[in-house]
């Protein structure tokens, strides 16, 4: 079993690899978007697309449905729906033909939304540029812990839906100090996107992601 | 791959066997917990062992830490947490391992609280006499239209966190009609383990499950 899962990482890498120096020669910066289902992946994209912060392209994974998708195109932008049917996550070879189907924004910004899911996602290189892990505050400040995988490689954490902090209990310093001791280069922003606090911040974000900047250069906590 | 992957199902579902001939041999019920990360499962069975419905036992899935095995010791019950690693569910051996550690609850209730994710868990049978799917309100109505095998397989859909109603766009008769929708026999309620309301339907929806009453006659949406 553990040969048979390095083969198939080792072909996924592969395709990735194909991907990524696509994006690249095409002026593309390519984002995996991760999270528990729920968190709040669309409505960011959808309030992202509104602000207009550059060309974007959406790549929409889900076990079933086009719901995210079409939430996508009403929202204004170009969006490629992936059916995964029983797979928990999306894989290269996925991207690489939901890519094949989109016109890639040149110079903009190609979003690829994962199937909701902490775990199986980690391990799949899709060809992005870098990795966001969405975390609400209703799923508990105790998920890096559990699910340490994903946080581990990501770029950026964002903190979701903080319109419901006086409602639950999480505390988002615990919570980013957890995901920063797995992870100590993680760049972390907390926002909602139904109030719009913090968005400027994930906007700043996305702005330094375009152009190449280091990363610490962008973004805080 | 495909043959693969039905020998691995066909290989569990023997253990499964295993596993649900000796919980019936101990009168035990086994109930399969599953839901996205942070939808509430530990907090439900924290709030259950405290009413004392029965004797308990509970098994943890994670892919790291004992953090939920601890918080159930504290609250009151045994339990044995099983960490997947890079797994994204809990199969039938890891809980015939985890049941060998654990004195089971003769004539009581072993729950087993899977791996957070709405996907993987749903193909793999532990043995369990039930399925119970949790969804919170902050995930959004549409879950069983997006993660259909999950609820598919379910004899009770549970949403939970209820008293955040008032803060989020949740319709919890439309995700319950999706749900019978894909599975028309399914039972449903709705609780808020922080207030306690609708805590006393779920402890009837387990009273009844212990008589192996048929299901029609336990519970309502």
């Amino acid at each position: 079993m553990i040969r048979l899962e390095r083969d198939i990482l080792a072909a996924n890498n592969e395709v990735a690899r194909r991907n990524r120096s696509r994006f690249a020669a095409e002026g593309v910066l390519a984002l995996n978007l991760m999270s528990s289902p729920g968190a709040g992946k669309t409505t960011l994209l959808v309030e992202t697309i509104a602000a207009r912060p550059a060309p974007i392209a959406v790549i929409e994974g889900d076990q079933q449905t086009s719901l995210d998708a079409e939430r996508i195109r009403s929202a204004g932008a170009p969006a490629y729906q992936v059916n995964t049917g029983h797979a928990c996550h999306l894989d290269a070879a996925m991207v690489e033909h939901a890519a094949s189907h989109l016109s890639l924004p040149h110079g903009g910004i190609l979003f690829i939304e994962n199937v909701g899911n902490l775990v199986c996602p980690a391990a799949f290189d899709l060809g992005e540029a870098e990795r966001v892990v969405l975390v609400s505050v209703t799923e508990g400040d105790d998920k890096p812990l559990k699910y340490p995988d994903i946080f581990h490689a990501a770029s950026l954490v964002v903190i979701t839906k903080i319109d419901l902090l006086p409602h639950v209990r999480f505390d988002p310093d615990a919570c980013l100090e957890r995901a920063r001791r797995l992870n100590p280069a993680v760049e972390t922003l907390m926002l909602s996107a139904t109030t719009g606090k913090g968005l400027d911040r994930w906007l700043a974000w996305l702005a330094g992601a375009r152009q190449g900047l280091p990363a610490s250069a962008n973004a805080g906590s």
